[in-house]
């Protein structure tokens, strides 16, 4: 049985959203770092850089590039693998569960077939209400809808 | 198959010790409460409360208490739980996997058979060498080495 997902809305954030293409191709938009890199920064932003150690206490990093061509490496560890089901990660950790001195956020994506589709769940816990309102003033709603919709695309062969 | 260890010798901290009582005390002692205040702390500290989820992201509370008086709780989440066998911990992440905000520790309690009794290991991860020598200067050797040793005495039912 899958762990329950209890939220605190002063701490957290969640973007949930029904997409027409199926669960097992956005298990592996999330989990190929080839693919990742095509979607998961809004445009005109890039992924220079993504390397997924998909099991728990595995490592992943993505580098995101900015248009004006500067780097920022992301390193965080995964905690719960559920094939095609849930994925959980924080970037409180580093690879074999290392701490990083740190932790802004715990993101887990749920992935349920809805119809011929899914409902794509993305829930994100902060260790503050100050972190919570700093990832939402960021552009926390935009910027993880924008990243599906290019998700979609490119399941799709979209370009975008 | 368990997820291998691998330590960094600037950043981590081990205790390996064989001691004579079976693994599956050592795990009792590990995971239930009530036996997990008897022996934790190293006399004359107490363990004024303890509550322990065990299960991957399931979080535990051990306040520990000083011999004047003052309570220190101490507040961290489980990531591996492998029966009689395994027990990691870390205070990046509170039950559910929230993130802290910060992180000093993830421990590693390997229990395995050895002749009649225990090979017992604990590898302590830091997040930098500062936080691994502060580990060490407070007493990690003595300060974990005595608790085992206070398990060891619960489990045979000798006073201490």
């Amino acid at each position: 049985m899958l762990r329950p997902i209890t939220i605190n809305p002063k701490l957290d954030l969640v973007l949930q959203r029904d997409v027409d293409v199926s669960p097992e191709l956005v298990w592996d938009a999330w989990t190929k770092p080839e693919q990742l890199k095509i979607w998961f920064t809004p445009r005109p932003w890039t992924v220079s850089h993504c390397e997924l150690d998909v099991r728990p206490g595995g490592r992943c990093i993505t580098t995101m590039r900015s248009p004006e061509g500067q780097e920022f490496p992301n390193v965080g560890c995964y905690l719960e693998v559920v094939s095609q089901r849930r994925l959980t990660f924080t970037d409180a950790l580093l690879g074999d569960y290392r701490p990083t001195g740190k932790g802004y956020m715990t993101a887990t994506i749920e992935i349920e077939p809805r119809g011929g589709g899914t409902r794509y769940t993305a829930t994100v816990l902060h260790a503050s209400e100050a972190d919570r309102e700093s990832h939402e003033a960021m552009g926390f709603a935009q910027g993880w809808g924008t990243a599906l919709e290019q998700l979609v695309k490119m399941v799709k062969g979209v370009k975008f």
